[in-house]
C-alpha cells in the first residue's frame, strides 16, 4: 500500500465536435455503421490546439483542483502516445508553458501507448512514496487524429483528441487515499496487432523508402479483441488475488475507452457490472493515453465517485500490454 | 538508500568504424578540425543493425554477466532517445526478440534523451525497492546517425551508434551494492537549445509543410555549454550535500560523453580529477542515451571499478535536464 493520492485532476476537450455521421460521409461508410460497430457517436478534433497547449490547460485545472501551486511541482511526467516533437521531451515544454520554475522539477516522458498514464501513475506513486519527489504532475495529451489511417476507416474513426492531467502527492494525514496495487504485463506476441511503424529508426521520416501509410496508425481490431479476451481474465484474477479484493469491492471501474467491444468484455465475460463502469466512449471516442485520465476526470466531475471509494483503472494498449491500478480515491 | 544493484551490464558496438578524417572529407571540413574541437577521433556507425537488434545483443551480454536467465526478467524499460517505431514501445519488441516469455514482463519506454538510462535506473530502483518488480532489464540503443543534420556538421559529427543494457535487481545478502541517491532537474528555458522538431504532432511526417531539416537533430552547442556551465555547479553541490558525500569520495565518475568541452567542465571547474573520470569519447563519440551505460560497461570491462566502489553517473540532456545517480557498485 502506498499512501498516495490523486490530489487533483482536470481535462481539456477541443470545442470541435465531429459526429460519426460526418465521418461516414467522409469515408463513404453506410450511415449508422460507426456507432453500431464502435459505440462512438461523436468525438472531438483539435482546431489549432497543440499537444502542449492542451496539456497545460488540463494541468492548470488539475493544479487548481488539488489546491496547490505550480511552484510545488517537482516532477512532470509526459504520458502520451506521441510527443509534440521528438526532442526534447514534451514534459519540458509543459514545464515552461505552465510557468513552472526553471530547474525546480524533473521532466521526462513515458510511452506505453494507451496505458501510458497508468505507467506514469505507478512510477510517480513509487517515487513519491520513497520520498524522491513530493508533487508530481502527470499529463496525457493526444492529437491522435494526426496519425489516422486514410485507408483503414475502421481504426481511423475511433480516435478523438483530448488532454487530461493529474497532481499526485502523498496522502494528507487522516485521509484514506491510497494506491493498493498496480500490475502490468506485455504480450509481445501481439506487437504487430496495433502499430505505427514510422517515426523511428526503422522507417525514418527522411528515408526515401518511407511511405505516408507507414506514418499512420494501423490496427487489426478483431485480433486485438481476441488477444484481450484471452489474456484479461487471468490478468484480472491474478491482480485481484494479489490485492485480496473482490470484483464487487470496486465502486468505480474506469477502463480505457477503446471500443464498445473492448469495454463490453468487462461486463460480458470479466465479472463487472454495468453500474460499476464509467463510459464516455460514445461522446469522446478513443483518446489513446488521455482516455483513462479523461474518463476519470469526467466521472469525478459527475460525482460518480467520492473520496474513500475504491477505484480500478484498467486498460490495454499496443504491445500488447495490460495495466491495472487499484486505489482508494 | 536503496538496496539495489547493477547485477550485470553489457554493450554492443557496430563493427563499422568511421574516422573523423573521413567525416572531414565528407563535410568539407579542415583536416584535424573535428578531433581538435570535439575530442572525437572515431565513432561507430551501423551497417544493417536495427535498434532492437543491437539492444538484444547488449541485453544478452548483461543477462550473462548477471548470471540470470531471460525468464527472470519481469520489467523491461526502453531508455533511448528514439524508438524503433512510434507504436508499440521498443521494449515490447525487445521482449519478443530476446525470447522473454510472453506476458511475464511489463514493457514501456522512457524518454529523457541523453539521460534516459539514468531516469530508467531511478525508476527501476524504486520499483524493485518497493517490491513491485524483481529483475529489470534497461536498454539504451541508439542509431543517432539516422537524424544527423546535413547542414550542421558541428553536431552531425558528434554522434556514434551503440547499445548498452543492464540488469537491475535487489542487492544479494552480504553485498554492499546500493543506490544512495539520484537527482534530476530540468531547465526548460533551454528547451530549444537541443532539439529535433519533427516526428511528433507539431510537424507530423505526413504534413506537407514538414521539411527534411525538421527531422534532423539541431544543437546550439555554445549556448548548451554555457547553460551547463552555469547550472551544473549548483546542481552538484546540492546533490553532494543531500548525499553527505564529498567529490573526493567518488572512485569512478562516468559522465555522458557529450563533447570534450562538456566533459572538460567536470575537471576544469566542477571539482573532479582526471583520474576519477572514465572517458571513451575519442573512440565512441556521443552515443546519446547509450553513452552513459556504454561507458560504464566499458569501464567495468577494463576493471576501472570493482564491487564496493563509489560511482557517480552524471549527464545533461535536451530539456535541458541534468541527472545524477550516486551508487556503490
Amino acid at each position: 500500500m502506498l499512501p498516495i493520492t490523486i490530489a487533483g485532476i482536470g481535462h481539456y476537450l477541443p470545442s470541435r465536435v465531429v459526429t460519426s455521421n460526418e465521418l461516414e460521409a467522409a469515408f463513404g461508410l453506410e450511415p449508422g455503421w460507426i456507432e453500431r460497430v464502435t459505440g462512438i457517436r461523436e468525438r472531438r478534433y483539435v482546431n489549432d490546439e497543440t499537444t502542449v497547449g492542451m496539456a497545460v490547460i488540463a494541468a492548470q485545472r488539475a493544479i487548481s483542483a488539488a489546491g496547490c501551486s505550480v511552484g510545488d511541482i517537482d516532477l512532470i511526467i509526459g504520458a502520451s502516445s506521441a510527443p509534440q516533437q521528438v526532442i526534447p521531451c514534451t514534459a519540458a515544454f509543459v514545464q515552461r508553458a505552465l510557468g513552472a520554475p526553471d530547474g525546480h522539477s524533473a521532466c521526462f516522458d513515458v510511452n506505453a501507448t494507451c496505458i501510458s498514464f497508468l505507467v506514469a501513475l505507478q512510477q510517480a506513486a513509487h517515487l513519491i512514496g520513497a520520498g524522491a519527489y513530493r508533487t508530481a504532475l502527470i499529463f496525457s495529451s493526444e492529437i491522435g487524429t494526426r496519425s489516422r489511417s486514410t485507408s483503414e476507416p475502421e481504426s481511423a474513426v475511433l480516435f478523438g483528441d483530448a488532454a487530461a492531467a493529474a497532481i499526485i502527492t502523498r496522502t494528507p494525514a487522516n485521509a484514506a487515499s491510497a494506491i493498493w496495487g498496480s500490475k502490468m504485463v506485455t504480450f509481445s506476441s501481439g506487437a504487430e496487432l496495433t502499430q505505427l511503424v514510422g517515426g523511428g529508426t526503422l522507417h525514418h521520416p527522411n528515408d526515401p523508402r518511407t511511405t505516408p501509410d507507414m506514418n499512420e496508425f494501423q490496427m487489426r481490431g478483431p485480433a486485438v479483441f481476441r488477444m484481450a479476451a484471452r489474456t484479461l481474465g487471468p490478468f484480472l484474477d491474478s491482480f485481484f488475488d494479489d490485492l485480496g479484493w473482490d470484483r464487487r469491492d470496486i465502486d468505480l471501474l474506469v477502463p480505457h475507452q477503446a471500443s464498445s467491444h473492448g469495454v463490453g468484455l468487462l461486463t460480458a465475460r470479466l465479472g463487472f457490472t454495468p453500474a460499476q463502469m464509467y463510459l464516455n466512449l460514445a461522446e469522446r471516442g478513443n483518446c489513446i493515453a488521455a482516455s483513462i485520465p479523461l474518463a476519470l476526470s469526467e466521472a469525478l466531475a459527475q460525482k460518480r465517485a467520492r473520496r474513500g471509494d475504491r477505484l480500478l483503472l484498467l486498460g490495454t494498449g499496443a504491445g500488447m500490454s495490460i495495466c491495472a491500478v487499484g486505489l482508494t480515491y
